[in-house]
């Protein structure tokens, strides 16, 4: 199962903390953590991972190895910019957004549309009155993003 | 000035007349309409564009000219599915959003993220508590969604 | 009918020459001009193609419309560097190398792999043991070139 | 070091031999074997890679992971087609062309223009009057190849 990890490259410590607990989860789960390879939110939820023996890979918008963060065992270097969003949610089975600013919310709607479930932590509220439903599962805790994140990720597939 | 106008490729009658209406005011204001070159809201601006005697660019997701709607002037087949959606705001100056589903919620947060103005007509909710600031400006009609979104590149360009 | 002009973006008197010619004639067959919109070739192409009156496209590799030379009338910028090359060669029905280097080298790969047809002017001599046929074939004038690109497409389409 | 291998989907046994020992040395120096994720010439180095005990690494250009090859650790779904080509070379520090056909000449191009080191096994003879130098070196055994695009790798990051 891959979990794609979503938020922004510059957060404040609380958000950190959250994202690195879920790398956490993520590697206990057994799961492979995919993400756009930067700071923040995504350094430390690949901290988190590797601290649990989890595997990390960065999908890197810029054209240098060396934009991604030390805790990336996978570096996918695409020259792509922004456009590479589209490849970090393509790879993964569910996606999980931290907090984040613009580019996880391209993030968020490429997931969406792509028929990836989203659960979120103290992110996007979205809404369209021409479209019913939910576009963001919220998640109270860490622990219970990553639970629910793999369980619709497997329902999807069943 | 290339404006872009994003929407689904599927919409209600009502929308696609907005959206006739944005592609009309486009044209008198003598901007280039950029979109996805699809069906739905790209279809209407675009033959609201061609009805003024404006220009059209679509750019395509998949591999076959045959995709794009018969009010394209411009066909770019770029075969790169949903990351496609880059190159559309990527090219334009300013952004309208007429209603619009997940890719829509996309091509906001990639413009936004890469500095493009949004305008919105009947489209997406957004908020982030972490993040201050407008995300979309919602406009009350196509006529003042066009002026709103050629105002706003004017003033970034300043 | 979309025809690509590929070469490099720096290039001698000489291919410029041959060039503004296979963009002249681009323009006189009613064709339309689609390039990698930077320097060299494809500005030389892009000058003869106005001087004759015709349409002009370039897909930027960059994320700045500012990168386009001046005889492009449609800019479409991509932000995905090198990546553009595939969108170069799948927005036209027909391709046209001239001299060029290792850019021009991947588009003429990428152009065979599509089944685009390449015509070549002083460009690449290309052979594997493995693969019988023609990979490009060999025009001896700017104006032969055009006829062939144009020819070998509409046997393509028939 | 992450070492590209670019070849044909479709191969025959005496290149996917070849194929197989180049991925075997790959692992074999303790380096990540990173390719297009399919079959023929990827399949058979991915092989190899894994009876070594390597990692390996599939940039698919389709929207499915099932389109990757049962050797694959890390299947990136890029959805790009042939654009992903892009992404293959530009995550490398070093390319081996084995045989091939359009798509990998596309590589070599690529490959070229951004700077990495090309070693060739009965692979694509390459010339244009205009460029002197060499575009690939070509080797006479797997073995040697690896150990070829290891240290021309190892020069230019020197």
């Amino acid at each position: 199962m891959f979990v794609a990890v979503i938020g922004s490259a510059h957060c404040s410590t609380r958000v950190a903390a959250l994202a690195e607990k879920v790398g956490r989860e993520i590697a206990r789960h057994g799961a492979v953590l995919v993400c756009g390879g930067r700071g923040g939110v995504m350094e430390a939820a690949c901290r988190g991972a590797k601290d649990e023996g989890g595997t990390t890979v960065g999908i890197l918008p810029g054209t240098d190895r060396s934009e991604a963060n030390p805790y990336i065992d996978v570096p996918i270097v695409t020259g792509l910019g922004e456009a590479r969003n589209a490849v970090v949610v393509r790879s993964a089975d569910t996606v999980i957004a931290i907090s984040g600013g613009y580019g996880t919310l391209s993030e968020i709607g490429l997931a969406r549309k792509m028929g990836r479930p989203v659960v979120g932590l103290e992110t996007w509220e979205l809404h369209q009155d021409g479209l019913p439903g939910t576009v963001v599962v919220h998640a109270g805790t860490p622990a219970r993003a990553v639970e629910m994140a793999l369980a619709l990720a497997e329902e999807r597939m069943a």
